[in-house]
């Protein structure tokens, strides 16, 4: 999948006023994670409603959705949400960045100009925080999938066969300081790192075109496509993150562009970190012999393990 | 030209031995810095030796140069140095860094296995530095060309006819607080920042990939190539960095990637930055409508204005 920008969200918010009989709301952009949710939902006996991105949502998805509606068009979002009186929403799935022009007008039915203005310009985080924002100020109870579906999460001892060497251990250690580094700014949770040299920080493009972009400059500079240099991908939410938004993610796809990267092996945060397919995942690893590893991350309070 | 790693080089270090009438040498790699250097030295009157390394020197360099080298056979590099008795020598234009493989043979055959690897491991700034230190050892003085030729480097009051606006001012207060936080870690110089959003750090790929990666998801952002919605590119010498090794250069073609990414222009750090065919420069951004300016760095002592 192509998780640019995870609009996973929930945790704490007041319990409004709907009725703690409705269905789970599930607002559902791109790639894999909204399918998995569902699935563990309906294992799990529980009633839902699926509203789906236009033009994000996959086919299997768009078969299960309940309502359509365009990313912008953030008042029917409101009225359809209404309408179900779920007793929480979750947002979950992909969705690119759209052009700011098209956010000002789409946030600006609702609010005030230089309200909406001063939270884009804060960043992607702002973004999803203020759509969270919204949903929570009409009174709903906003969720995240991590807790619809705890299973999704990855545990402190999920791992592969194989384990990271020396020098992964090295390039781990750097990649938690670079991204506690970065924290600050508003970009990408993720990094590739051989020993201690930073081969890729991650920016709008996620994870799968870094990692085609490692791929691409290794090929040039050594002329020969895979061959195995090393280096690891690191994938951490970031210190200060409010898990509620931008969760990140990892699946099988993640793990075939890293081994095309030449990579050992992978290291994600414990507790804070979703992996869909989580069987084919470690399978691939397993086979690609890369190495798969959730690391506590210093920044976080509690890694559920 | 793909400023991948610049090696120029200097400053400081003992005068040793050689002859002080000797040529300057130029250890040359790819891109136009190492022709401006030589045109400098000509206009100027200064006897010089060329030692190009082959498969990076471009074609009229070639044509100048006085010996051809392989990047790696340092011997062969270190015995042409000797012979010519120089009275400086400088690394100038880029290289692709060689796989870990490779650097290890070349540097073992002059120094022994562990403080290579250590010199290596350590990245790219390391191994630039590594260089320079075994030409001083020779006991010869190393500078940079930025010290033979001064006129290549950014003066503090070099600026297009366009001027930054505000979100622009923003984008490089975060640049440079962004670039300074990432000075402990071994990666680019160059960043692009959209007002306070991150697009893009440049790793081993260069400045002119990145733009043309940033050019790649705005185009997919919003389905319409070339649409200007701002953005600057940012390059400037690390906090830290020892200017002798890899300084930050632009050039006309940085220009223009930067306009097709869309961006409103380029700030560079004053006294710290070569630009190639300054004038060329200047004029290609006045006419795709990009801003240029150079800027001080807090972390820099002393900008050259």
């Amino acid at each position: 999948m192509q998780p640019e920008h995870a609009i996973n969200s929930g945790a704490g918010s007041q319990g409004p006023a709907h009725a703690s009989s409705g269905p789970i709301a599930i607002v559902a952009g791109s790639g894999r994670l909204p399918i998995q949710l569902i699935e563990h939902l309906e294992r799990t006996g529980q009633d839902y409603r699926v509203l789906a991105f236009r033009g994000f949502a996959e086919p299997e998805l768009r078969r299960k959705a309940h309502a359509h509606v365009d990313l912008l068009d953030l008042k029917t979002i409101m009225s359809t949400l209404d309408g179900w009186k779920p007793r929480a929403v979750s947002l979950v799935g992909a969705v690119r960045r759209p052009g700011f022009t098209a956010l000002l007008g789409a946030y600006s039915a609702l609010r005030n100009m230089q309200e909406v203005k001063e939270v884009i310009t804060r960043g992607d985080d702002q973004v999803l925080r203020g759509a969270v924002m919204l949903i929570e100020e009409r009174g709903h109870r906003v969720v995240g999938a991590h807790e619809l579906a705890p299973d999704l999460v990855a545990s402190r001892d999920l791992h592969g066969s194989l384990e990271p060497n020396e020098d992964d251990r090295q390039a781990i250690t750097v990649g938690l300081d670079l991204l506690a580094s970065l924290s600050a700014f508003d970009i990408g949770q993720g990094a590739v790192i051989a020993r201690n040299h930073v081969l890729a920080i991650e920016g709008p493009e996620g994870t799968d075109r870094m990692l085609v972009r490692v791929a691409g400059f290794r090929q040039s500079w050594f002329g020969l496509r895979r061959r195995k240099e090393g280096g690891v991908l690191i994938k951490a939410a970031k210190q200060g993150q409010d898990l509620r938004v931008d969760m990140p993610t990892i699946g099988p796809r993640t793990i075939a562009e890293a081994a095309k990267a030449g990579l050992s092996g992978i290291a994600i945060g414990a507790g804070s970190t979703f992996v869909l397919e989580q069987e084919e995942t470690l399978r691939t690893a397993d086979r690609l012999g890369l190495f798969l590893a959730a690391v506590d991350l210093p920044w976080m309070e509690k890694a559920r393990g």
